[in-house]
């Protein structure tokens, strides 16, 4: 890639060619991104949540699809999985001190785009 | 969603229930953060590139799928498109001003996740 406007971009490009299929970074990248994985992130920024409230929260997922998800970002160290163990076992999810960190970037994205786009009223 | 902590953020949230399927802003975010969009908007961040030179930059990518990406992200008013009536015609592609806004927390997300990482020797 050419050259870059940021010291902190340039010495992580150094480090990372995302754009190289076999990256590491690429594939955090990829998961945070994913379909799902932004809503996770997002879901989980104020507080914990159990599996069938974050189910509740993100409309469209399926249970596998976000079983899917939660166990990606679970191991990328991004989320912990607390299990309750009563009957039936309760589990919680929250974000680790990296999930926080990546969060921050996601919202301000999800923010500017909200900020652009004409006002919406939902149905 | 429960309650969030910045006041920007929570203004968004009034205006925009993005954990519903129906919403303008969680389509939006679904294409900047897609399989490829965020490689071609961190791409071109620098500056603009033709075609093939971004299909040369982003690993793995087919033809179809850059086409395709790229279409999704003009028609957003991220990119913008350039034809050059030559034989055969040479297309560029560059950021808007939208598209530079929203490149910013991309490239802010890329960078956090390559500092934690462990370090890395390209092959």
């Amino acid at each position: 890639m050419a050259g870059s406007a940021q010291p902190g971009q340039a010495e992580a490009e150094k480090r990372y060619d995302v754009f190289h299929t076999d990256c590491p970074a690429r594939d955090m990248v990829d998961h945070v991104t994913s379909r799902w994985g932004i809503w996770v992130l997002i879901s989980l920024r104020s507080n914990p949540l159990r599996f069938y409230e974050l189910r509740e929260s993100i409309q469209g997922i399926s249970e596998k699809m976000l079983a899917q998800t939660l166990r990606t970002l679970v191991r990328d160290g991004l989320l912990w999985r607390e299990v309750e163990p009563t009957t039936p076992p309760q589990v919680t999810y929250g974000l680790t001190e990296f999930g926080r960190d990546i969060g921050e970037p996601l919202t301000d994205l999800f923010d500017r785009i909200t900020r652009r786009l004409p006002p919406y009223s939902a149905a």
